[in-house]
């Protein structure tokens, strides 16, 4: 099945304490459609300007990414421009120049209505409820977020909360928006926003997953060195839809195991800048980390 | 078989967000004592003062702990007092009197010389490194710190480190210790120190176990309310140990169990204040948690 992923594809200015790079590919809907892509089908709806890259156009090609709904508008491409500490925690914010997402009004081609597998990665709630309108009967909705809607935009965010069976934020974002330090408490709060299934990303710690009689929790991988953790959280999410949109069946342990290859397909986007290790993964890389993630995990009776 | 334990009993003034408790039992011997005993037989060996509330002596004695290695000097016990942040992370000390502690000098008693599983709980690395001198041909010892031996006898903490199977340490400990922020690193490193098994403990995200070719990543137990973290640490290695001096076999898999039966025991140490609620814990608790973290974190193939 195909995954309709909604979000924004940027031109990323990240200093990280090893390195810098100048606008690198990078957005919501870039990470998460790459990601996606190893798995199933991706169709991608997001915005650029003419100043974005061909090579750019050509390698979500090259990936067998939809791209009808990848519109190209006058005006400059979204930039973001981040600088990361020496712990590597979240990143802090230069400059965030719109551009032409400013005027962003979403339009789903016709070819993508049928989707039943929507991903509305971060990007203006506002937005994301505008694809919902465009879709008919999806089979699953899942929806990431940020720090700066849950300060800026929270009523259209829990707006939309009750409107997506699948929500996906990290850690801080889930103690921001709950206001609970501890993130048990947290999770089971905003499942009574509307999610049925609440998935927090805990970075090197992991991932917690609540859901009414379904809780999951799941170390990271062991990933020794961290180059550029941009991205992470989207990799995440687009592994987990893409696998779940793989799935035959959507039951509590597809679920467990989307999360298991979402945070697998993370480990290797913050491996370098931008797309430049998943570009270079192969299904066996995958498959060698998920042997080696429950060789990490398991435990005999 | 039984376990030795080895370390500090104290009387604890802690502050938490939630309460303020004077005087009450602590120490690490204390709390991996009674974690472990759950399990095993313990044999215990510390310091007291004249001043050391017998009610506490009975409550090792009913317990089923060997308390002939608990030795009662002249002067007052050791106290600790310290108090925790809203975080409840790392907790300050408000103030240390070491009192009989500071003098003590470790004997084991005879009929604890034969003992098999060795656990130095926290305490100086030379009274560590003298418990070691008086046992002969132990099968498993293992060894816990604290960053304040880190900070002033790293030499003598280093050099029991080559003397020990595993060493248990937290995450903040971890890194004071190699000067490295990635953990994974951190574990790799340590193994080079000396130890067999690194055990880093990441409190409410789990443990990370280090030995060469044998990485194991587990996830905390979902725990909602954390009253006092005091104790959680040493809780954990009691339990990890009783559990392993009561398999038959040392591998790799009941090394993995026991790190799991010791994080259990460990949510049970800081529901309340000191050993009040490990005091009315049953077996049927440990494995109905058990359990429970099975669920959390099974996946079916």
């Amino acid at each position: 099945m195909s995954v309709l992923v909604v979000g924004t594809v940027a031109l990323d200015t990240i200093t990280t304490p090893f390195a810098k790079a100048r606008d690198i590919l990078g957005g919501s809907a870039t990470y998460s459609s790459v990601s996606a892509r190893f798995f199933s089908p991706v169709n991608l709806v997001a915005v650029v300007g003419e100043d974005f890259p061909k090579k750019y156009i050509s390698l979500f090609k090259n990936k067998g990414i939809d791209i009808e709904g990848l519109k190209i508008k006058k005006g400059k491409t979204f930039r973001w421009e981040g600088e990361y500490g020496a712990d590597l925690a979240d990143p802090k914010t230069i400059s965030t120049q719109l551009n032409v997402l400013a005027s962003f009004d979403i339009e789903i081609p016709q070819a993508y209505k049928n989707c039943k597998y929507i991903f509305l990665a971060n990007i203006d709630p506002r937005l994301q409820e505008k694809v919902l309108m465009q879709i008919s009967k999806p089979k699953l909705v899942a929806c990431d977020t940020m720090n700066y809607w849950i300060e800026n935009k929270l009523k259209h965010l829990l707006k939309i909360l009750k409107k997506v069976d699948v929500f996906l934020l990290n850690s801080l974002e889930a103690k921001q928006l709950t206001q609970c330090r501890n993130l048990i408490k947290a999770g089971k709060k905003i499942i009574n926003f509307g999610p049925e299934v609440v998935i927090i990303k805990k970075g090197e710690h992991g991932v917690l997953l609540f859901a009414k009689n379904n809780f999951f929790a799941a170390p990271a991988f062991l990933l020794e060195s961290v180059f550029d953790p941009t991205g992470a959280g989207d990799t995440f999410a687009g592994g987990f839809m893409g696998y779940l949109a793989r799935c035959k069946t959507y039951n509590r342990n597809n679920l467990r195991k989307a999360v298991i290859h979402g945070g697998i397909m993370a480990t290797f986007a913050v491996e370098d800048f931008s797309l430049r290790r998943l570009n270079s993964v192969t299904i066996r890389d995958i498959n060698k980390r998920i042997k080696e993630y429950k060789d990490l995990t398991r435990i005999l009776k």
